[in-house]
């Protein structure tokens, strides 16, 4: 089920692409890169469903979900080699489930702290478009 | 697989007492109350073995550990009824795999923002025994 007017939902968001930039598909999920990258390769998986927590999920749904965030994971390691990757699932009022994956690196932003949407590192187009370039080549889409 | 000398794979640690109580086992994972409990019911299932990422896991082991955590969020939903459930995975240092589930009230603490350590509430001796019954209820431990 989708809700209108969640930024995850609709189709066409002018906020949701203020924030990030979509990389590929998954079965489950929508994979997109966060504008901030102070931490280099900060992605959102973001389910296409629109479910507000994981209980929501069956078993089955909250299993292949999980597999996903893995396979980004795997791929964020291996193009960005980052020291620790953190996740987590906020979303107190935006509610639609989705993922912050986001890489940390010794000595770099937030370090041994939750990170955080602080000083952002807005990058150019061609800087994103050749991280993009980058997760869909780890990830073969 | 322990690891010596981490807090969550010894089997005495002082350090890991001063932040949480163990509530109970799961097969995979160890759920500990976080002393502090200013989101009321705030707790972290730890993964028993030392994983220091998702990554790590078999896809078995990844599946029934985020079994373990909906578990655990449900029993958190039904016995404290929280507005939202965050979820989280950091430990840069600490590394060995834990999730944060932080239960967020409307209008309680970092509601619309991350969860946080600041400004900790802690509690009495017999108050957390009765908020480590609830959880032992609700959950059949």
């Amino acid at each position: 089920m989708l809700q209108k007017g969640c930024m995850y939902c609709d189709e066409v968001c002018a906020h949701r692409d203020s924030l990030m930039i979509k990389i590929c598909d998954f079965n489950l999920g929508t994979l997109y890169l966060f504008r901030d990258q102070k931490n280099l390769g900060r992605c959102i998986l973001a389910a296409k469903e629109h479910y507000t927590d994981i209980t929501e999920m069956t078993p089955e749904v909250l299993h292949e979900f999980w597999d996903e965030v893995v396979t980004v994971a795997n791929a964020v390691h291996r193009a960005f080699n980052p020291d620790k990757i953190n996740y987590a699932s906020y979303a107190d009022t935006v509610k639609h489930l989705h993922i912050h994956i986001v890489p940390k690196y010794i000595g770099g932003p937030n370090w041994n702290g939750p990170f955080s949407d602080a000083d952002p590192k807005f990058l150019s187009d061609e800087e994103y478009a050749k991280i993009i370039e980058t997760f869909k080549k780890e990830l073969g889409k």
